[in-house]
């Protein structure tokens, strides 16, 4: 087995020489909020769906998207919905559904609304207020914005935008503020989100995604040459486990697809099993982080849990389902800031394991190859809108407030079109991460709560098991050198200024 | 009247020429965390305490710290603690109380411990691990945590080391891990920090600290003419509110003081109302920000509250009592994102009104003049420390991680002398906002949350009235030109350094 | 129609003649704790399952523990336990799980235990002192405790008996205070307890039962000529509205089989849903009396839910699904006085119509008939209880406290063995409704919720429409002029008696 | 001591001989809910307030009215308040408020409204449906409805009935559904109630009624020379313990008065703490039943607390503060269902040790005196409305629904003459227990947790110490072998007149 595993190494371009390491290029780099040593790391932890296993986009979500759909209609929706079909262009993960008035919100992280969508409509600023006064959401109030954290939200995101956009504009439906009307029949935007939520519980619930993943591996489910040879490395150096929600016959079948591939990776005949020191499977992330659920065996053979709990010690290949961070902490023997566990949920995997467990945390973010490229190509615009800001600050500073200076609004109509055109840039939406010049909520807790973030977990073989993740210092506003906060002060003096207003 | 005013704003020095201005030094500066203009601001809406009344130091704390200290001891505490003086160079604010263990925390926006100490006796590294496995704390158990993040609780956290410190030196009394022994008595850490709570309450409801403050207030609250030039200023171009959490009587006994102090501000008739467009007593922030209470009308000849609710339209100068944000929005007819609330307090003033409701926020920090001031002073020990930091790296990629180099070992201490060097100009506890290169809780909730900050708000009258605060961008690390994250790959081959370690 | 039906009355032997009215047994009354006249009734309202549709015992029962079992032992508990079968004569409706020590107990109103047992192994007074020092539970503890409130539960009842049997009895386990330990194993009576559980939501979820039971309706559920009759009768003068948790489809299938039986009812066409002015499924009971949920048609062709929420008039023979009780009323036009209820569940139905809504209760207790047979039978043994009972009275007052009458021990005994024999007339854990003098939780709630209560619902035919039942006015024990309480003052002295001890 | 003791019992008229026990009048009996043998008994305990100590009525609620009424006026209600004072008859304990409407309401177990006042104008019938459609209250939303269990509300009820009944007749204001209007002033009922509740704390919290009490205690509260004697035979025999809310001064205050009166009782010189077992005082019942508090000792030179936490064996004559009933239990070495606990608060007191520790119960009820002899008084009224009700039954049965019988609505009539005539003999609000033939919430809640009650605790003197109280059994419905349900069968059959129904 070691020599397949090296035969792989050597097969993979990017570790072979050094040459290829300078030209290491930004999609396969680690990026770092906060210093972070691999050398003190002595567990490493990983979820598995969109994390080990990436799906095919757009197909999964494709596929996510049609099975919802044709519940829906299944269960009384129009006929004419099966017209829709998905178009990756359109949503973006971290987005907010306004249950009760039906829109689709992007959000920063203090709640002020960035973009706001009422089916494939973009509502702009002044309409926004008509729903939103203060242009601001409560997002505590959890009862009526839900927000999709996850991947697998997309297709869910894109059908009930679907949805309000099909009633909308059907002519059986009037249209009112908080749903449509049909006759004696109300559609309320709340009751089509428990619809939408019904549905996404129903084909969770059959397995229906999870059957139709398994038939077709090959179209759902991208195979990485390195996954197996990242595992190797890592489990020589410390322990390694398996933590996902997925049950164990998922589990197994994305996971053999994964690591014992014949077709690929040659002879390789170890058992998927073999990679970690420790499986579970039905961890039910969140609560895995809080008081966590029995801990159970599962028979690899039948696939059923095992009766009674576990009490022994950690047996190497053994499967369990349920558990706690706890719990693997005590069967692996190690403590949290020991860990370093890499997952793709930023609440699920992510909040909860630093915030609970003080665990290190690698946040999977495969949307960041495309932010990169966008963000490469269209730096020149965020340049531009930083040179209008500074410009802006400028103009302000030389006019009198009582006046409205006809360039300063001509400038800020530029910047709306410069943040619109890179919003585009990223699809219809715009960026998982910033609108212009504003970071998202999204953006705001991967800064807080992920140590390391990429594109994919593979990436972590381009660094030396001992790499030391450095980050910036970060300095607060009254401690940096830079030239911010440029100070603006006009050159006359406000004491003029005022007694000329009072004079008014 | 205005000529007054235009007298007291000429006499000012730091508002009469350009010159001074050129000069205004980090202590007139206000910080920026997120662009905002002023020329959008139409509300302003004040915190009393600590925000327009500055309180002075130590002597405000000392005053607070001798009344719980006596209650304690006419508890039933022990003479001996009456020996115990404040003293203003141990506590900072946002430190944690472990009130199962006694201890006094400083920690980062997640919760890892940055410094501890269990009365004037700091606990070190391998000592924390005892009570602390993971060197972290679950700080949303607020059943065990107490933060301590107002400027009033700086005399309830030296009180509180006091008693530590005291029975953990008496004979008499048997150290335990959760408390003392003493005969048949047990005292738990968590009991005495109960008492403590208990006696602060008592303070606070008998108004003993208020009646001495009110008798004394030279020594106690500092006097500012540009106060009043700054309100008047102000309320000329918007409306101006208070919003305080004490009550009538102390709030005029203050704001007389600070705004019709004839001895100071010579004959300025005006009574302390007329400042403000609305003024609401007794608001019990942060309840205020939430569903908020019943607004009643103060008799302000009596101080009694009126009966009844009152629902008629705003009266200028009239006093309030309870009410919510909410309310004040509606009478003063403005919108959430159209306020500049100033205050002191990180959780009720700036959090929970920014977050609930969607205002641009305004903290003072008082501490900030010495932070600024040992910043400047020490900055060449935080150069150090990144230089080091950059070297550790370099050495880092260098050595093979199989061996310990001892010049590694060598610049980690000197790393750790550094920080200890920086931590002890700021005070014992060290700095308010850091530790060494790692940021507070309180550092990291000011930045999300605090839109602007300063050490007084009458900074605000060193800039124009239609000033734009503006902001750097925040670049996230992968948007980042900076240099890091530096790329320390080891010079020989990982795969190389995987192979030797796998014949070993 | 009306033929059909008035020829169905004349059939009706026990509505033929006066001279059955007089016959009319005890199994055909309707027992009365309130005062309530039929004639203020403007509106009937029925649950379906063990209400309108009484399931054959212990068939119903057998077949419900026969899946449960074979699910157990499907998901890994071992194959011997398919050689029990369900035992009618072992569990009563309305028992405790104490699901931390995995007893099973029989409790009264205010949670004193009146009978245990651990498996089929009952245990007594000493003993239980073990497990429950105070012989008392906190029944508020529901984590802890699970009442087992409806006949549904009966067969879930006996199954954990039987898994405690096992393995209390099994050599492989260790028998410990918690659970069961068996190598690596621990099996908690908990877990145990929860394995259930999930077994009873595989069957409910996956619909097995439910499918049985319409496949062999004749074996499973009652056929009673006297239920079309009765809503015939009812609908006449009132409003009928039937309210059940039960699905459409299942409904459907029930409710024709009772009310469209053409084997039986001969040529009658008239569809099931003319029976009743509302018919509403999915009622989710009980949070159908607290907030409910949204209220949608159903489509009776497809038995499909309508998308949106109906908000319309009421028309005849439209089922609805979810909804409230106070939508209901609203589409009848009702208030909860006028509404007499009839259900099974004593939580369910009854105490949350009452309590919540304010509704007229009519409990139905299919056990009545056994209950009433073995009081009628057995009425001799309490009254003799009732006897030895003042006689110990009497003998208490005539010996002196410091010694104990041996006559005294041997009334004791005997009223132990009456007790016993008491119970074992209606089956191993005893009757529903009391233990010797003692009654039970179910019967004191049976007492404070339900109006009325009876065998079953048909029984209402017995009475007329404009009936008036009247409750015995209750007495307080200070208001009643009974010989209790009987006062046992001893002849001698308490004084002479208190004396004597201080000397002794 | 026990010479004086003895002394004392010989003087007590009514232990001295025979003749008198057979005398023993209504006023001195216990009451039996449940059997219970005093033998059984190993531990008594007391609750103070209104059970050891009686205050004096109407002398006690006027000063608390008077303290009430006074502090409202001084915090702004106008002064024509001072013109009422307190009417003994109007207020009965277990009343609740609606503080959405003003109302008060007497109501039964269920919520349904037997009797419903605003301010002091009775509300009828037809008008109660403006507010209660459904004449029935969701008890359970305590938001809303306040229910007043205590005698220390008796004063509390009263003035909210004075207020809504001075408000309303002031032509100052506009009666509204919800509250007053005067000029831009709302005066909601539900401010009003808080208003009261705050006037009650102010007069908790600054102790003017405890220190009127304190220096009157002849006016105030009843001297019982039998208390002592009843303390020192329940002490011969078991352990006693007393446990009040109140603070250690005023219960030192008390009981000195009540065990120490050497004006009374002679020469008596022992401490009242003698007389206990234990004595813990600031129990802050009901959490006493359920968590409890940290248990401290009291200081009694100085009545401080001492600090720390008691862990050593029980002490005679130490008093506490805090703890729980658990640690009670534990102090004491005895289990609950061993403890008889005497209190006065159905819900406090009796409800709680019942409900969470499965203590037996003694209620006091001061109000039986009067109930009892108006019962005797009125029994005649009782007795024709239950002639009554059978008769009406009677002719219930003889007519036909579809008309109705003048003779009905006259014996209707004449049973609210009768009804209200009872009521009015116990009060303006009628009976702590019943309505007519409705019993209150009070007399469900009596009944289901008390096990004795009685006037006082001192006529537990009057039976001897082995006394066996037994309660006659509880007969369900269909167990009775009384009349009752007399069955009202109409004598023509009932088909017959569904047929002529049918033909109209």
């Amino acid at each position: 087995m070691t020599d397949a595993i090296t035969d792989e190494m050597d097969m993979d371009p990017i570790m072979s020489d050094g040459e290829h390491r300078v030209k290491r290029n930004f999609q396969q780099k680690v990026f770092v909020n906060r210093s972070l040593t691999l050398e003190n790391i002595k567990c490493y932890g990983f979820d598995m769906d969109y994390t080990l296993a990436m799906y095919k986009s757009p197909e999964y979500e494709s596929l996510g998207f049609e099975l919802l759909r044709d519940r829906l209609v299944s269960t009384g929706y129009p006929h004419e919905l099966l017209r829709y079909t998905y178009d990756p262009s359109f949503p973006t993960r971290g987005l907010v559904i306004d249950t009760l008035y039906g829109n689709l919100l992007k959000v920063d992280s203090n709640g002020n609304i960035l973009v706001c969508s009422h089916g494939f409509r973009f509502i702009k600023g002044e309409t926004i207020q008509n729903y939103y006064p203060n242009k601001f959401i409560q997002r505590d109030d959890t009862e009526r914005f839900y927000i999709l954290n996850t991947l697998f939200n997309l297709s869910e995101t894109y059908i009930y935008v679907c949805l309000v956009d099909f009633f909308t504009r059907c002519t059986r439906y009037t249209n009112l503020l908080k749903g449509f009307q049909h006759g004696d029949l109300f559609m309320s935007f709340r009751s089509m989100f428990q619809d939408l939520r019904d549905a996404m519980d129903h084909i969770h619930d059959t397995g229906t995604l999870k059957e139709r993943t398994l038939k077709n591996l090959e179209k759902y489910v991208m195979y990485d040459p390195n996954l197996p040879v990242l595992l190797t490395r890592i489990k020589e150096l410390a322990k390694v486990f398996l933590a996902t929600n997925s049950d164990f016959t998922y589990t197994e079948g994305i996971m053999k697809y994964l690591l014992e591939n014949p077709a690929k990776s040659g002879n390789i005949k170890a058992s998927w099993r073999s990679f970690f020191d420790l499986i579970v499977v039905d961890t039910k992330k969140p609560q895995f982080f809080a008081g966590g659920n029995v801990l159970r065996q599962v028979d690899t053979h039948t696939g059923k849990l095992r009766i009674g709990t576990y009490t022994g010690d950690l047996q190497h290949g053994t499967v369990y389902s349920g558990g706690s961070s706890d719990v693997i902490c005590d069967l692996l023997g190690v403590k949290g800031k020991d860990i370093l566990y890499v997952g793709d949920h930023i609440f699920g995997d992510i909040l909860k394991s630093k915030k609970r467990q003080g665990w290190k945390t690698f946040l999977v973010v495969p949307e960041l190859s495309k932010e990169l490229q966008v963000w490469e190509d269209k730096k020149n615009l965020f340049e531009e809108l930083k040179r209008l800001d500074v410009f802006l600050a400028e103009l302000h500073k030389n006019q009198d407030s009582s006046s409205t200076d006809p360039e300063i609004s001509s400038i800020q109509y530029r910047m709306k079109v410069l943040t619109y055109r890179m919003d585009m840039s990223y699809g219809q939406m715009g960026s998982l991460l910033r609108s212009g010049a504003r970071q998202t909520l999204f953006a705001s807790q991967l800064m807080r709560y992920a140590d390391l973030y990429s594109t994919s977990c593979v990436n972590l073989l381009y660094y030396p098991c001992n790499h030391l993740f450095m980050a910036p210092p970060v300095l607060m506003p009254h401690e940096s050198t830079s030239p911010y906060p440029i100070s603006f002060t006009p050159s006359d003096l406000s004491v003029t200024k005022m007694r000329q207003k009072r004079n008014i």
